[in-house]
C-alpha cells in the first residue's frame, strides 16, 4: 500500500461495548490505517481510545462524512441505519453487523451466535452430515450497547432499594428476568435477528437447505451468552469422537462436566475471549442422531474481532 | 371420614418457599387433616403459618415420626432423603417430589417443567401426535429452597459492592450468570432433574417411546421458570387451531406477542400464579412438523398445588 493514502475510518457507536472493543483490537493488530473518528448516537460527552490516543466522541448528526472512506458500524441501533445512507450516499464505503440499511453497498458481518454455532458446527456437519438445527440463546446486555449494561445494572440496585422499574432500552423488567423477544417480531413469529442468524448460519456452513430454528431471548447477564444447541445429524453420532474433534479445535474450548465447575458459564469464562467455550456434550432425544450442548461466548469479543477481520480485508482489496 | 381421626401430617422443608406455598395452598383448601408439624433441615428457629396459626419450626433430627402418618417432603436436599427412610420406618406414609429415597413405597409428584410441558402439549399431541420434544429450562433459585434465593440476591449484592463471590447452594457464581447444570450430571450426561423430568412427560402424556430431550440451566430469578418448548408432530402443524386451543385450555393462559409487552416473563407473570402462560408459538425448523413455543411458570405454587392434591388423594383413599 505504499503511496497509496490510509483509509480514514469512522466508527459509529464507539462509545458502546462493541465500538470499544473494536476499537481496542484494532489498535493491537498491525492494520494500516488513517484518522480515526469515533461516534456516537447517544448525544454522550466522553473520548474513545485509538492506538493509545484519547479521541473526542462526534455526534452523528452533522458529521461530515466526506472526512472519512470507511463507515464501521458497530451499533444495533435502528438510528444507525440512517447513518449508513447517510454516509453511502457521501460515498463511504459501509461495513457493519447483520443486516443494516436496505438497498445499499455494504460489507456485512455476521452476528457471534451465528459465528458460534459455525464453529463447533462444522466438524458435525464433516463427521455425520447436519440436517437441522435448534438454537436457543441466551443473550447478555452488552447486545443492547451500554443502554442495556445500565438498565441492567440501574435495574438491579433499584429493584434492590424496593423502588420501582421503568423499563427503557429492553421492552420489559431485565433485572431477575428473561424476555423471550430480541427485537420485534416479525410476521412469521420470529425476530430479525432470529431469521438472520439462521440465515448467516446456513451460509456459513455452506449449506442452503439445513432446517434451522433459533430462539433468541435477553438474559440479566453482562457480557456472555449461553446457548443450548441440539443438532440432527444424517449419520450415526459417536460422541466420543466428537468430543475429540472439540479438543483440538482452534477457536473452540471444551470443558469436561465432570471435573466439579466443569461447565462454562457466560460470567466465569467467556469474559474478554474470543474462543467458543462447550460442555454437556451428549445424546440429544434421538441417542444415534441427536446432539445436545451448552455454549458459551462473549459477544462482544467475537464481533468485534470480526469487524476488525472486515476491515483489514477491506483494505487490503 | 367420619369417626375416622384425621390424619397428623409432617412437612419437610416447611421453612422453604414449597413448603411455605404449600402450607399456604393447603390451609385455603377444604382438606380434613389432623396436627401439623413443620420440620426443617437448616437447624433455623421460626414458625410457619398454618391455618393462620403460627407454629414453631421443630428440627428434623431427632423427630418423634410416630406422632405423625404421612410425611410430606417438600424439600429437594438430599439430606431429605434420609429422613424419608427414617419416616417410612417408623410407618409413615410418604409423598414428595421427584423420585425420592430409592426402595421405599411413596408417592411421587411430577415437578413443575414436565406439568407444564404436559400441560400445553397434551392438545399438541391429540391434534398432530408427538414424536419428539426438545425443551430448554431456565430455572429461577427458588428450586434450590431458600438458600439459592439468599445466595442470589447475597452475590448480586456482594458484586455491587465489588466483594468476592463465593458459591455454596450452587456450585458457580449464580448472579448475572447462566448454570447449565441442575444437580450432578450422571454417566450418560444428563442430571437427575432432566431425566426425571423426561420419565414423568411420558408417563403424564401416555406415550412411552416419546423422545424427550431436556436441559435445565439455573438461571439467574427468584420464582418463575421460562421454557424454550420445540415439538415435533407426525401431521401437519396449523399454527392457528393451536392458538386457538391454547387460549381455550383450562391452567394455560396465552399471550399475544404482537401486543406491546405481550411475551411471558419469568417476573412479570408467573409470580404466585398456577397457570402456565405461553407466547410466541410459531413455527420450529421445519415448518410443516415443528412448533415452537415459549413457556412460564410459577415452578413454586405449581409444585406446591400438586402436592396438595397428592395430598388429598392420599387422605381421601
Amino acid at each position: 500500500m505504499t503511496g497509496v493514502r490510509a483509509l480514514n475510518v469512522a466508527v459509529l457507536g464507539a462509545d458502546d461495548p462493541l465500538g470499544t472493543a473494536f476499537l481496542r483490537l484494532l489498535s493491537e493488530r498491525d492494520v494500516e490505517f488513517g484518522e480515526v473518528f469515533p461516534l456516537t448516537l447517544a448525544e454522550t460527552e466522553g473520548c474513545a481510545t485509538v492506538r493509545g490516543e484519547e479521541l473526542p466522541l462526534l455526534d452523528v448528526v452533522g458529521f461530515d462524512w466526506s472526512r472519512v472512506d470507511v463507515l464501521v458500524n458497530a451499533s444495533r441501533a435502528v438510528a444507525a441505519e440512517l447513518s449508513e445512507r447517510t454516509a453511502a450516499d457521501a460515498g463511504c464505503r459501509i461495513l457493519g453487523l447483520g443486516r443494516g440499511a436496505a438497498g445499499i453497498a455494504r460489507v456485512s458481518v455476521e452476528g457471534a451466535l451465528a459465528i458460534a454455532l459455525q464453529r463447533v458446527l462444522a466438524p458435525v456437519q464433516a463427521g455425520a452430515g447436519l440436517r437441522a438445527v435448534n438454537a436457543v440463546a441466551m443473550l447478555p446486555v452488552a447486545v443492547a450497547g451500554e443502554a442495556g449494561i445500565a438498565e441492567l445494572a440501574g435495574q438491579t440496585r433499584a429493584l434492590f432499594a424496593m423502588e420501582t422499574v421503568e423499563p427503557e432500552a429492553f421492552p420489559l423488567q431485565i433485572a431477575f428476568n428473561l424476555i423471550p423477544q430480541v427485537g420485534a417480531v416479525q410476521a412469521d413469529g420470529g425476530s430479525h435477528l432470529e431469521q438472520d442468524t439462521a440465515g448467516e448460519l446456513r451460509q456459513l456452513l455452506d449449506n442452503r437447505d439445513l432446517a434451522v430454528s433459533v430462539t433468541a431471548v435477553w438474559a440479566p447477564m453482562f457480557y456472555g451468552a449461553g446457548v443450548a444447541v441440539h443438532a440432527s445429524v444424517a449419520g450415526d453420532l459417536d460422541l466420543e469422537s466428537m468430543r475429540a474433534r472439540f479438543a483440538d479445535l482452534p477457536g473452540v474450548t471444551l470443558m469436561d462436566t465432570a471435573v466439579p465447575g466443569g461447565v462454562a458459564t457466560p460470567a466465569t469464562d467467556a469474559q474478554d475471549s474470543d474462543a467458543v467455550f462447550v460442555s454437556r456434550v451428549r445424546a440429544g432425544a434421538d441417542a444415534r442422531h441427536d446432539l445436545a450442548m451448552w455454549l458459551v461466548f462473549d459477544v462482544t469479543t467475537l464481533e468485534a474481532a470480526r469487524l476488525v477481520d472486515g476491515l483489514e480485508n477491506l483494505i487490503e482489496k
